[in-house]
């Protein structure tokens, strides 16, 4: 897939976002959806999108920049105060050469520990749901009390 | 150096937003300033630097975040012009374990080709002055006319 084209609105967030698919959620109001990476590339991997169809965040409409990220730093700090990381990676990708693998447009928030590299995306496996939903839970905790 | 911690006024982007050290300059407003990284890992790597003293992006005041993202997000649509790549990573770094090496926010826009690896930040050594500011000045342009 290129750098630009049309939005596929039956791209998986999409049908997450429509709610025809299930996803595990960590945070979800009118502007944005958390939701927990099913191939975490570490404990915690949490994906933020925007709310509106954009095929990555070049295309995002500028003046919609601003609370969408608003949300992903409120994600990272919940993230961080969720699992106690050494540092937190925030990744986000325009186009399949720069990694993006699903057209809609999403940050990636990575808890990083000391000495620990992160795992190619999908490396690990597909993730315990169980595991995710406690981990959403943890990130909606850890969000109240921010 | 952990996640937390005070703000150090000495830190190298610091001296280059205050003046007391030199950068290839791309782009600069009240509110951020772009510079060619010198350690690339793609040519035309930027870096998207805040005009506050915040250590990192889990750092900056909620409402700092939106005006300060809506320029990264200037800045990657100008790379993508600027350079036509087939891709966009971006990528922010906080705490020494997620690979911040200076400690003032910043955003990477790292320009992508179709199955070329992005170097490890340094591998490739410092890059050419001439080349940095002749590739701020296709940015600056593009800014120009976008």
């Amino acid at each position: 897939m290129s750098l630009e084209g049309p939005y596929d609105s039956q791209n998986i967030f999409a049908k997450m976002l429509r709610g025809e698919m299930a996803c595990v959620k960590a945070f979800e109001d009118d502007v944005a959806l958390a939701i927990m990476d099913v191939f975490p590339q570490s404990p915690g991997h949490t994906l933020v999108l925007p709310k509106i169809p954009a095929r990555n965040f070049l295309d995002l409409p500028a003046d919609k920049v601003g609370p969408y990220i608003e949300r992903v730093q409120r994600l990272a700090r919940a993230v961080r105060k969720a699992f106690s990381p050494d540092g937190v990676t925030i990744m986000q990708f325009n186009g399949a050469a720069a990694g993006q693998s699903v057209f809609h447009a999403h940050f990636h928030i990575v808890p990083r520990w000391e000495g620990v590299n992160i795992k190619r995306h999908g490396a690990a496996g597909m993730a315990d749901q169980e595991e995710l939903k406690a981990q959403a839970a943890k990130i909606a905790s850890a969000l109240q009390s921010n």
